[in-house]
């Protein structure tokens, strides 16, 4: 089991990686279909005839997508949740087939809420990779992670 | 067929509504097994015993998923397609199974290239409401948008 990561825990600089993630021709279509269904994430001829993605590639939300999974699933475990209050994102260039993306963290600010002191919010630096070091995707995101003293409300004996 | 909007078309000002799109709580566990596998996306007694979540709720990309989806199929269409170059999103509250979700749009900005004169960059505000009324998310999205002169190469004709 993954250690718990509490507020106290996540000092600036604190960096991590996830696992990765292979993404298929048959999961861009699926994805796709039910929440962007443009021609181009479609139809692999459509996708070539495209001026600017000029081939298959998957939507920007499916690429946030796979990469919120792979921080729930082999990022930090945080206490309560990966719980997200929002965030800005880019895409610098589109996820394609058979591309294998993860994920490499960075907190880049802490913040203790004012008025409760069992939670805070911690800004972090995430971007969604290739293995050949391409990046698909900056996210900064604000998530909302509890405290130590917040312990007995988050279930963390589970 | 809904007519072609070009860069030309979207005036700082120009504003629209989607159809809406009913939230089930099968579609919730289906895309948080997915993307988002936390417990309190995933299980009814597990969401209701969150501190935060206080009952079952959609993960949020879950949520700008659907704010895709209604946008692309029932929001202006756009010459070359809704081509996401980024953008800001936050969650004032989760979306809930029966929340029935529709698209407030409102053209903010609009920006020609200075180096190609066949596109600019359009920045739409999306907030993604419940009918009755409540913001469930706000995106502040840039989309690379064509200009009446590319037609030839965005393949209007189809």
């Amino acid at each position: 089991m993954r250690p718990i990561h509490h507020l106290e825990d996540l000092d600036p600089g604190t960096t991590f990686v996830t696992d990765g993630y292979t993404l298929t021709t048959d999961e861009i279509f699926d994805f796709a279909r039910r929440y962007d269904p443009q021609e181009f994430h479609l139809d692999e001829a459509a996708a070539r005839a495209h001026p600017v993605f000029q081939g298959l590639s998957a939507s920007g939300w499916h690429t946030a997508s796979i990469t919120m999974r792979l921080l729930t699933t082999t990022g930090p475990r945080l206490a309560g949740g990966v719980i997200g209050l929002g965030g800005e994102v880019t895409w610098p260039r589109p996820a394609r087939p058979g591309d294998r993306l993860s994920v490499h963290g960075e907190v880049i600010e802490r913040r203790a809420s004012k008025s409760r002191a069992d939670r805070g919010i911690v800004t972090l630096r995430c971007e969604t990779r290739t293995d050949a070091g391409d990046v698909l995707q900056i996210l900064i995101a604000k998530l909302m992670v509890f405290t130590r003293a917040a312990g007995a409300t988050t279930g963390e004996s589970a």
